[in-house]
This record gives C-alpha cells, sequence and structure tokens, in this order.
C-alpha cells in the first residue's frame, strides 16, 4: 500500500508539473480520484498528504485540496553515497559552542531549540502548580519513573500501535539519556553501531560517552535511511546496534514511509541487531496522520524505543522517555548508576498536562505553526542562497538541511556568519568525517521578524561568497 | 591544632572514663579548661565538639557541658587492613534490590533516604510554588546551571571557606551524576582509582559507568581515609583519581579533621592526584560548626568538589552540583553530552528556598532529629546485638555501620531480614572484594516507632544466630 500512494503521488505530481492543474486549482474529489486512479478512498487521502509534504498541496478545511506549484523552488538534497567505514567517534565538542552563553544574543538560526512562543507556557505552568501542590510525591525518588507518568506515556504508546504497560516504561532526563542507556544495554565499548548520515550531533555524542564506533548510512531526503545501505554495512561488518530518527530526522527532515519503516525492522531482526528508535520529532508532522513508529512493526521485541517532550512542552524540562523491552534489567540499572532517577516534578507536572489533553490540544497549534515556520524559512532560503543550493522539504519538525551547490563551503559560512551575530549549525557537526562541508542546518522555530529575515538574506549572501579552492 | 584539640579530648575522656567526672556531671567552664590545660578557649571548644561527637558530653544551651556515660556501648569499627590491589568494577547490582518497588513494603534500614517527616516539604513546596510562577524561565535549557540557582551555591561554598563565582558551579542529576563527571574528566577507561573502604556503593557504580579499576583504602571508623594507606597506594599504583567522602562518609560515619583533610590534598597535589570530594553529609553535622570540606585547603585547583540536596531536601529532586575547577571545560562537555542540563524547575525552587533561609532554617532541625535518630539507633543496636558487636559512631549524617564479631554472617542477616520484611544493607554491597561479609548499614533517619524498634531488636535476634560455618 505505501508503494500504491506514492504512485498515486507521483502521477498527480507529474500532473501539476505539467500544468494539468495549475497553481491554486482546486483538485477533484477524493472519490472522483479514487475512481480515476482505481484505488481506496484512504490510498488517495494519504498520496494527498505525501503531496502536501512535498509542498504541492494545500489542505483547506472543508473545501479540499488545492494545488500548490512551490514555484522557484529549490531542489531537495541528494543522497551521498559513501564507502563508509566504521570509526571512532571522538571530540565532538562543536555543539557546545552553538549553546554557549555568549551565543545568545545572536540570530538563534543555530540550535534546534522552538522560540518560547511555540511552547504552552500557559498550560504547563498551570501543570506545574498543580505538581508542586502534591506534597509527598514531589519529595521520593522516581525510579524507575512516576506511576503517573507512565501510565500516560503508556496510553499514547497504545495510540501509535504500541500496547505496552506503565511498568515497561523509564523515564529518563530527555532522549539524549534514553539513547544513551540503550546503546549502553546493548553495545560493548568498541563495538560498531550504525547511524544515519547526516546524523543528529546527539546521537555521535552518545555513542563517544559509551566509546562506540560508528558507521554512517545514508539517508535518503525524504524515505529516510538508506535499507540498501544499511544491508551493506550488516553484511561486511559487526555491527550491534542501529539508532534511527525514523519520523522528522534530524538534520535531514525525512520520514521513513511504514513499509521502510517494516522493512527495516525485519532487516535488523533477521541479523539480530537492535534498532534504537529516536522518535523525538514524530508528534510534529506538518499535516495527515501521525507517523507510527517503527516500534509498532516490532514483533520480535528487538526495538527499543526513545522520545521526549523537548521538542514540544520544552527542553528545560528535561523528561524523556523510553520503551527497552527485554532490555529493561539492564536499561534501569545503568538509570541508576548514572543519576538514580529523574526528577519527580516534572514528571508529574508532564503527566496531568497529559491527562487533561492540553499537550493534544497544544499539538494541533505547534503542528500548524512549524509546517508555516518551516515553508517560510524554505522560501526565503530559495530566495537568497545561490543558484543550485538544495534545501530539505521535511514533513515534521521544524529544521532545515541546505546544500550549497559543488565548490562552496558551509563552514565558511557559519564562521563569518558567527562574526556578523547570526548562529547557523554548520554540516560538519553532523558527520563524524568531514563530510558536510557544503551543508548548513537552519532551525525554523521562530516567530518570522525582519531580524530573521534580514538574518537569511545576509546568510545566502554569505554563501554566494563562500567559494571554496 | 587539631593534633591538640584531640589531646585535650582524649584527657578529658580518660577523666569521665576513670569516673573523675561522673554521668550527668556539668563540666567546668570553658574559661576554667582552658587555664587547666594551657590552650585556647577555642581549642577548649572543639575538644568538646569532639567528645559530644564521641558520645560523652551533651550541650544544653547555656547550661553547658553535661556528661553523658555512653555506659554499656558497643565499641567503634576496626579499620580493616587490607593489602589490596586495583581490580575492575563489575556488576554492582545489588543497591537495585534494596529500592526495587517491592522492598517499599517492608520496614526500610536499608536506602540512605530521610523518611518525609524529616525533610522540609511545606518550605520547598513554597519555592516549588514560586518556580512554577517564573513562567519562561521554567522552560529554557539550564545549561550549565540557572544562574539563580548558580549565585546561592556560590554564596554557600563561600561560607565554607570555597570563595568562588556562580560560573565556578555546573548543576547536576544529583551528587552521583557530579561524581561521573569528575571521573570522566580526569580519568580513562581502566585507569586505577583510588576509594575509601568500606565504600559508598554509588561510588563504585559510578567507577563502573566509567570503566575504571578500583584500589580500596581502609578508613578509620572516626578520622576517615588512611592516609598511610593511601601513600602506600600511591607509591605502588599509577593511581589518576582519588574519591573521598570527607565529611560524616556513608557508611563509615567518619569525619576527616581539619589537619587530616589539609594533609589529603597536599598529598594528593604532590603526586598530582585529583581528589574528587564527596560533600553530601556535610551539611548534616551533629552539633558544633559545619565541618570544611577538603576544597577549602585546596591551594593548586586540584580538588573536584561534588554534593547535592538529595540528603538535605529531598532525593526526588534530583539535583546536585560540582565544582570541577580547571577542569570546568571537560565537565561541562560531558554534561552536555550525557543529558544537556538539569531540569530547571528544581534549581528555580532550590534557589528561592536558599535565598529565603528556608534551608538554614531547616538544617537547624534536621541536624538535632538526626543526631537524635542515629543516637537512639545506636543505643537499640547496642542492646540487641550479640556482645562484641561493634558500632560506629558518626558525627553527622544517618547511617550506622555494624561490624558483627567474628565467626557471624552479616548476609546471613541481611537475607533473613528480608523474608521478615525487614530490608538493611549487607556489608558486601560496600566493596568489590566480599570484605564486609560480617557488616550491616542501617538507615536511622526514621522517627522512631514500635515497628522500628521490634525490627532492630529482631535483626540483633537474627545476628546472634547468623553464625557462619
Amino acid at each position: 500500500m505505501g508503494v500504491l500512494y506514492n504512485q498515486v503521488a507521483d502521477q498527480l505530481q507529474g500532473l501539476i508539473q505539467e500544468g494539468v492543474y495549475r497553481d491554486g486549482d482546486r483538485l477533484p474529489g477524493v472519490r472522483v480520484l479514487s475512481r480515476q486512479f482505481g484505488v481506496s478512498i484512504s490510498t488517495v487521502l494519504q498520496a494527498h498528504q505525501t503531496l502536501e509534504g512535498r509542498g504541492y498541496l494545500d489542505a483547506r478545511e472543508r473545501s479540499g485540496y488545492f494545488v500548490r506549484l512551490p514555484a522557484p523552488d529549490a531542489p531537495e538534497p541528494v543522497m551521498q553515497k559513501h564507502r563508509a567505514k566504521p570509526v571512532p567517534v571522538t571530540a565532538r565538542e562543536m555543539t557546545l559552542d552553538l549553546c554557549a552563553d555568549e551565543q545568545k544574543r545572536m540570530v538563534p538560526l543555530a540550535t534546534a531549540i522552538p522560540h518560547p512562543d511555540y511552547l504552552p507556557l500557559r498550560q504547563i505552568q498551570q501543570s506545574t502548580l498543580w505538581a508542586a501542590r502534591r506534597g509527598l510525591e514531589t519529595l521520593d525518588y522516581a525510579f524507575p519513573g512516576k506511576e503517573s507518568f507512565r501510565r500516560q506515556i503508556a496510553q499514547r504508546m497504545a495510540t501509535l500501535g504500541v500496547p505496552i504497560a506503565p511498568d515497561d516504561v523509564l523515564a529518563t532526563n530527555g532522549a539524549q539519556e534514553a539513547i544513551i542507556l540503550a546503546l549502553r544495554a546493548v553495545t560493548q565499548p568498541g563495538d560498531i553501531v550504525a547511524v544515519e548520515t547526516p546524523s543528529f550531533p546527539g546521537i555521535l555524542q552518545a555513542l563517544e560517552v559509551v566509546g562506540l564506533q560508528v558507521i554512517e548510512i545514508p539517508t535518503h531526503p525524504s524515505d529516510g535511511l538508506s535499507l540498501e545501505g544499511l544491508q551493506l554495512a550488516l553484511d561486511k561488518w559487526p555491527i550491534k546496534a542501529c539508532v534511527v530518527v525514523t519520523n522528522h530526522s534530524n538534520p535531514m527532515g525525512a520520514r521513513m514511509p511504514d513499509d521502510r519503516k517494516q522493512q527495516l525492522v525485519s532487516m535488523l531482526a533477521a541479523a539480530n541487531v537492535p534498532l534504537i528508535e529516536d522518535d523525538i520529532y514524530g508528534d510534529l508532522y506538518h499535516s495527515g496522520e501521525r507517523p507510527r513508529p517503527a516500534k509498532a512493526f516490532d514483533r520480535t521485541d528487538n526495538v527499543i524505543y526513545c522520545s521526549s517532550f523537548s521538542k514540544t512542552i520544552s527542553a528545560g524540562l528535561r523528561l524523556g522517555w523510553m520503551v527497552p523491552g527485554r532490555h529493561m534489567a539492564n536499561a534501569r540499572q545503568h538509570k541508576y548508576f548514572v543519576n538514580l532517577a529523574t526528577s519527580s516534578i516534572p514528571q508529574l507536572a508532564v503527566a496531568h498536562f497529559l491527562e487533561q489533553g492540553s499537550y493534544d490540544r497544544y499539538l494541533r497549534t505547534a503542528r500548524q505553526n512549524y509546517r508555516e515556520a518551516t515553508e517560510r524559512m524554505r522560501a526565503a532560503i530559495t530566495r537568497a542562497f545561490p543558484e543550485g543550493t538544495a534545501v530539505s522539504r521535511p514533513q515534521g519538525g521544524f529544521v532545515l538541511w541546505v546544500q550549497l551547490p559543488d565548490g562552496f563551503s558551509g563552514t565558511q559560512v557559519y564562521q563569518r556568519a558567527r562574526a556578523e551575530q547570526i548562529n547557523v549549525a554548520p554540516g560538519l557537526m553532523f558527520s563524524t568525517t568531514n563530510k558536510y562541508d557544503n551543508c548548513l542546518r537552519l532551525n525554523c522555530a521562530h516567530p518570522w521578524t525582519e531580524r530573521i529575515e534580514q538574518a537569511v538574506a545576509r546568510l545566502g549572501a554569505l554563501a554566494g561568497e563562500a567559494r571554496t579552492g
């Protein structure tokens, strides 16, 4: 079915690109298209959502789908094919520079942290006040997690196709800690772990903390991790775990379609290699349905699910969780060893926030905000950056991956931009092997201001001057 | 001077033991004793406090010092002399059993967590409510720590003889995390680290997390780490760090006198081995003045100070801090890598709690409570346990170290007690090398109830039957 809706989407996209449907046209209704393509209505709806994600359709409530030509649009980045081999991960300190105090005055396009305007400040404050009044409950060790928090997580996981009990949940200090606990549970120092490339720097840092080697698997800009690349690596190296951000990966923004998630899960199960899934951006899909995690396709208890509220409710809570499955005893022990438990008050507050339905109400707004913010930033980049620049087309989250044309250096842009008080993340951060010198990652989760507009224009100008050699 | 007040204390103790001063007698005033011994008034006061710690004096406000004969009193445990060699630390999972859910119904004499009655519940709730209303401040990343929290810590550290700036403080998830960050900053996996023995299991677990070898240095029941033992180990092994709980160590309850702290600091500075100081019980001295940390004697920036509020305000906050000195950049990086930052709300709440003076007010009560609770438990153990049992005489904190006579097994007591729903910590937990089979650690931080009294009596009876071989 995954293949089918993609075929329909491709054909519709072809019709749009050939001018059969023009900018602003209303698409025929779903029943019409269902007959036209000989597919079910749900397949048509999935095709619509796919095209919406690609930027070719606009859903207007109660009016249907309208064509939107992303006219002078930048292409998606090209998936890089590398002959990779495992390397130890060391000295990934660059992220620290991006978060240093002195950067707080810069135009904040570097770190993937939402602007406070996008956070549910009032509602989480209500829940925190509620939690503060819990008395004793706020003072005792919450190991392996507050019952109320774990119950709410179990309820949410069930809606994602992962039916678990509260006892299957381990509360952590963010997803970063969850990933480290998962790695500790299934690897020994020196082992080889497969990750996407470009990869979230936190994952590379997690590998460094545990003393692991990394092998980087190419990521397709919209379909995610290359399964072919992964299979080659599995055949060649004794890989002990695979870490994947399955939904709206950071920095690429890729979302693996369900069929590829399914393949990923069975491929790793066959190879007896645990999948560590980071689903931190899953709730921030821009349209359509909440994408499933790979864990929903896990029939052999081979997927360790990790997530957090850092990208949704707030990063300051430091509240995440994991579903370690058969590795629970091991993960619990490591959690206890590294810091005993996760702070009680944030758990009580978030449990209340979820229970009240505030989270789901907030997500509806947040998803719309991030979608708009990402599109606006994408358009601004397309206008400002040199011809030949490619920009990712994420279907969720709030970061963009910008690939400058060959011969241009993103690292130079990063350095010069810092001198002008503009903070962006250089591509180099997203790999162990200096692969992405021509890339940048931009955080879009900011209300659009003249300051930001000018910063993006300036970045484009700097990029135009940043020729290497 | 340290030697001098000890001499005065020893002489006074001799006079008491010889019956010159009898139970309930009021000691001569400090001026009289100052003339009598030819020492300063402050030396007399220090001697008084020492004797108070040893259980021979009672300070009554505005009335002076009264003799108290700890009549049929158990002796202090004997410092064990071991020929130690470094061993890797592995599989220290026993602590987990002590905290498991099913233990919550047992008589809670195992974990070193205070009963909620002893915690400043109402005041910390006020401060948490205050913090919850801070709005934005509660949502952003607090890396490397909330300014207000770090400022309060800097103020407290100054009163301990450690003048530092707020920027010298790194907020952590408890002291456990601080110790791990300190170890990561100064060691490589496989390195040898010296610790006290018996040692706090959390420190052994921290060594395991970082992949280190341990060499155990004997601890004197009241003077703390054997400096002679440490020197021998430094001469023989390439030790890369030394972790010491300088004030009211857990489990032994030892407090290093100032002169020995000074020697420890200079000995390690000379050997170029960093001291990682865990001062988590420092604020819980039973009488006299707040003992100084070793860090107060550090002239060469060779001491990394670690502490937390887990034993005072509450363990559920998961809030600690460290003063890493020249290792700050390294510690910050590791903190960022493992979980980015410490949750904001607990930091804001504790900063407010400290700023309001609530902490100091609370400590006055807590110290009295823990002193009384420890004495009561000590007396009950002396009554109930077999003749020849030794019990530590801590001058702070709330745990007791019980050494059964040769030929008796604490491990057996632990196992049989669990079957009767009494939870104690077996001596085995406090070493890597099965040294303390004849020992137990008891948590005294509980209001004295018939249930607890009966549990101690029962433990004593079980001990009497727990003959080995």
